[in-house]
């Protein structure tokens, strides 16, 4: 179905604002032009002509967005989960990464990636790539197939990397970087290069710098990874010895958010009140990657006190460290280890609820991408229908609980529809 | 099938030990009435005429033990899991439970329940039902049926709940008891009734006396709960004046292991020293519930320290405080939560590995039900053989790693045959 306005007959959910969710039995969701034009208890007169997908008793959310996940790891995902972060990467992560030099593997590789992603609840996301320009143009190439809409990097890393991971120097990093830019430019309609330095360690100053140049030209995001590991945060404060936290390096180079420069920092476990000054200041979106931060021993991030200074938070699977693609498992481990954290470590956070876990999931990180991650007037129309009798083989439960049961207990086997953009991809 | 002598070809992976997990790719799994005879690298001579099951390329691993569940509850799970222990009992857990002195209710929830575990990885389960003898016995017909081999709990209640499931006295609840288990004898032959006190709030000394009486009588094992909670655990000390721990208030009624007494305590997560040291005398298992102790906000077990005791322990599903039936769940979030603790609270205790997670959901917990739990020779024959190519697209990947990525990322759907007994469910 290619035509972009109709009306959608099922059960809704979507979230208004962090602290409120709608819900709207047998309801009528009315796309216009690929943008919600709102849920109707009724469907009003003027769109009882237009074309009706009749999905009654099934379950509507918005599309999901990951904030936060590395492609060319796919295939790994669930191995090398007893290692910290350090010693995964050079382990797990790198000997894998350097095979995408190979344009053959990483199109198998990538197909695979593209597939689980589209049969998925997820609709956006921001994926890391490699190093390498082809395959990062190849997986660019079969995202945009899937339908799906993403933002995805080629990685920049010129120091501390293993050779076959390492680029040459600042100015080849660079280089690439514009090349990949240039022949992105103008091919795709749903895929969009964000510039991603992999992390401080990763880059010298005069790549930073570069990339800064080339951010300021071309008006891209960025995205990068920030204080997931105590030897990590070690390593970048004895990097950067000018530096007052780890944020500040990033910041030192024009590359953490502010006008004109949205940026995404993943984790964000270990930040400091500088720090979280700073991503306050920048409006620095957090990708909140609970699986992964629990699988490498990182840590749990303070989130409640992220959305109490007013700090955007979306959700990352984080995928080959987080071992699931579905951003349910992200908003289900949200709940999860903020209640450990409140009882282990900090009762003064309260621990988040499904209502709250669901906004970060939906609009949360949505938001990097416009007005998406919900149904009000105006939002691109991203939706995903399940149909949930599964695990929910129970008539009448309201739809609260439906919504919570589909957080815990949701599989991609239950989704019956996706659309993107008010386009409908099965 | 209902021969129980007959040979699989596989890839088998078993515990031998909590340090040592055995790999044999294309493998014999020698079957010989009902229990394993070995895996062979070679089929030795003597069974090569006996008939062969042909599972090559398969993942075949011994059948799990969920040594905590409640079958009740199987309805609601995955609501109500923004609340603490006591409030989520009185909201969510009482009313549902009580809606089981209604023999067709019962007869539709339990029905779910036991298909649910029939096509899951679990062979074994110490389950409680609740105070309706009727239903009781239904779910023992039930379970009894589904070829698994269970451990089912008729609840004692007769203080501290709410009127519909508050026995009348303590002899009322006594003598349905006996009731019960008189019902039950002689009429399942993988069904075995255990005793069932729900916990020490909603039991009287009276009653707790009179289970003692029952136990020495019958010799039939015993489950309850222990030191789930903090504000449950200073109940129990208000209730208990005359205890030095909770555990003890289980023990001066002779209901906390030791000979002819094998017993099941859910949860420990606040056990005392003095706890500690008397589950280690009375060989009590430990059955540890990650996921439920996450989602009521609880806390987190000290497994390791449980380990370096000698204190036999196993994994539990706890649904519903739990959401997930599959033990291949607990065994990840036993790792994850075992991670953070060592992160945030103590890092004197090492988080458990992948192997230690697998040893404990099969012989740890399967070791209450005897042999049980592993492919060694003379273990009764529980397996379920997987096709993990949906998670495992990627040929020559170790057997190693395909089990760490079955414990992570395996759903019921990738089951291709069971064994419990050595008979085939499917």
């Amino acid at each position: 179905m290619r035509h972009s306005s109709y009306v959608i007959r099922a059960d809704f959910c979507w979230s208004k604002s962090l602290e409120e969710v709608a819900y709207q039995e047998n309801g009528w969701l009315v796309c216009e032009n690929g943008r919600s034009a709102g849920v109707f208890a009724h469907l009003p007169g003027q769109y009882h002509s237009w074309p009706i997908l009749d999905y009654t008793g099934q379950l509507a959310v918005p599309g999901l967005t990951d904030l936060h996940v590395h492609a060319p790891q796919y295939r790994f995902r669930g191995t090398g989960m007893d290692l910290e972060l350090l010693e995964w990467l050079n382990t797990e992560t790198f000997p894998e990464e350097s095979k995408y030099a190979d344009p053959s593997y990483a199109e198998i590789a990538y197909q695979q990636f593209a597939e689980d992603l589209r049969r998925g609840p997820n609709t956006r996301a921001c994926i890391f790539a490699t190093i390498h320009t082809g395959a990062t143009l190849q997986l660019m190439d079969i995202l945009e197939e899937s339908g799906l809409c993403t933002m995805v990097g080629r990685v920049n890393m010129d120091r501390n990397s293993p050779p076959t991971l390492c680029e040459a120097s600042a100015a080849v990093s660079a280089a690439a970087t514009r090349a990949w830019i240039q022949e992105a430019q103008g091919q795709y309609r749903r895929t969009k290069p964000i510039l991603t330095p992999r992390f401080i360690p990763s880059c010298t100053d005069e790549l930073m710098r570069a990339l800064h140049k080339i951010q300021q030209e071309t008006g891209l995001p960025v995205q990068s990874h920030l204080s997931e590991n105590p030897d990590e945060c070690a390593w970048v404060q004895e990097l950067c010895p000018g530096s007052t936290c780890y944020g500040d390096a990033y910041r030192q180079f024009g590359l953490f958010g502010g006008p004109g420069c949205p940026t995404i920092m993943a984790h964000c476990v270990y930040s400091t009140e500088e720090e979280i000054a700073l991503m306050r200041e920048g409006q620095v979106y957090v990708a909140h990657c609970p699986d992964s931060n629990t699988n490498l021993s990182s840590g749990i991030a303070p989130i409640r006190r992220y959305l109490q200074e007013g700090i955007p938070v979306g959700l990352g699977s984080d995928v080959a460290a987080g071992t699931q693609t579905s951003i349910f498992r992200a908003m289900a481990q949200a709940i999860q280890v903020s209640k450990l954290r409140w009882r282990l470590a900090d009762p003064s956070l309260l621990p988040l609820n499904a209502r709250e876990a669901f906004y970060l999931g939906t609009i949360g990180g949505g938001s990097f991408f416009g007005q998406v991650g919900s149904f009000e007037p105006g939002y691109e129309l991203d939706a995903i229908v399940l149909d949930d009798t599964r695990y929910t083989p129970i008539k009448g439960m309201s739809l609260d609980k439906r919504l919570e049961r589909t957080i815990y207990l949701s599989e991609d086997q239950d989704i019956r529809h996706k659309f993107v953009q008010g386009r409908m991809l099965f």
